[in-house]
């Protein structure tokens, strides 16, 4: 039975977490996020998600679909119901979905891989300031089984509404950890005895004929600019063959053809 | 020299193609399509572009960086130069970019791909009707050098101003024909000798350990449902190796992951 409590006022202040939507994305929520939709609200609710839920705000309309999912719920997890229009005088924006929840981010855990002689596979993300991009490698690095991503201080909030949406519910599940810079990132490698790859169409290996490292760091930079060369020197440098005059993928596409080739020897 | 021809006046006749810019995607252009931003133009004006240009709207700010391009402009092509407050209020969208471009649609040829034995790749889509997914399938379609694109009546346009921009200028290089259904896919197949492959998350081989046919017709379809039971049953189906418990890639994505296997042969 779905515990659900009728709001018709968008002033409610029990609400306030999900007021102003679209300005506090850009400034942060003080240990919060905003989860939207239903697919990324049941990953929330499942036991892969790292992080719990404060409260949920959702149409009627809705409520009945997912009256399963929320029975799960903590006894004192509130669900607030409320019509559209409502939810829209809210937000400050149209809603479509009619699904939103608040999350708790928690303490920030250390990123802990598998220990050598395990494999081991983690994806470094390094200015990285497209949430679209982000959002996609988070659900390329969970489809490839990757133990954990590491982001740099540049790259972007996984965490951010958007990237949680086109992650399919991954930057939910999938473990990461924020370091300040690309030397960090290098320095976690070591530390975890992780060969560190950095992907580029500069790179000097050809990513189909790379014998796969059972335990890799894979580097990934902006689409423009790519990996800083300071990281490159360091790194094996690997690349993509493609057609001629062509040398453009999507940062996320080209993380997920690394992803499939480093985790072929484990993936069923 | 860039032949400019100054406009001031949101209402001028000559930049009728470029009003109400929205609601025409939704509806179509009669022959015509809108190319946005730097990237999609000089794509648009390079020799690899399959369209051609009727005229280009441009802020002063952005002709003065395109100038040695537009030089390379026939004649007789306009090229109006406004600012971005008028080509918003032509156009009826806030334009931040101050590149706008019609491209005429010409007729539609058949697709001819290289004959037997030369080696053949062409990728046939069903039933996509995101623009992203599109844009990002053709993108992908010109770095691993497929030949062509099939799309059947469900699929979106190509030449949509999003899917172009997505394809980063691909979908205008890259030859496609519209064909009414699978069934028609799967007969173009035949007569061309090309394996039809169908990437799906219940297919019976392995994607990273199948041979690649040197002729074949990677067919994909949508993320939910997936392609028809009846196009299956008449190809060969093909999965991705992913971790337990998660079958979900962007259709796009798993298009790269199988275009870059099955070109890897003839990629440098």
């Amino acid at each position: 039975m779905l515990r659900s409590i009728p709001v018709d006022d968008p002033a409610d202040p029990r609400l306030s977490p999900f007021t102003a939507m679209r300005e506090r994305d850009l400034v942060g929520r003080e240990g919060r996020f905003i989860v939207e939709g239903e697919v990324t609200l049941r990953v929330m609710l499942s036991d892969r998600s790292r992080f719990s839920l404060e409260s949920i705000l959702i149409s009627p309309e809705r409520a009945a679909g997912l009256d399963g999912v929320l029975a799960g719920l903590p006894e004192d997890t509130p669900v607030y119901v409320a019509n559209k229009a409502v939810m829209s005088a809210v937000t400050g924006f149209p809603i479509h979905r009619g699904v939103l929840a608040v999350g708790l981010r928690g303490p920030q855990g250390p990123l802990v891989p598998p220990p050598v002689p395990a494999p081991c596979l983690v994806v470094g993300l390094v200015g990285l300031t497209n949430h679209d991009n982000v959002g996609g490698l988070f659900r390329n690095a969970a489809a490839f089984g990757a133990d954990g991503v590491l982001l740099d201080a540049a790259t972007c909030d996984p965490l951010y509404r958007k990237a949680i949406r086109v992650s399919a519910g991954a930057a939910l599940t999938v473990p990461f950890w924020r370091l300040p810079d690309g030397a960090a990132l290098l320095a976690f490698a070591e530390a975890h005895a992780l060969v560190p790859l950095a992907l580029s169409p500069a790179g000097r290996e050809t990513l189909s004929e790379m014998v796969a490292p059972p335990r890799a760091l894979l580097l990934l930079g902006t689409e423009g600019p790519g990996l800083p060369q300071v990281l490159m020197a360091r790194a094996r440098t690997v690349r993509i063959a493609m057609a001629a005059g062509f040398d453009s993928l999507n940062v996320a596409t080209a993380g997920a053809l690394a992803l499939h080739h480093l985790a072929a020897a484990r993936l069923g």
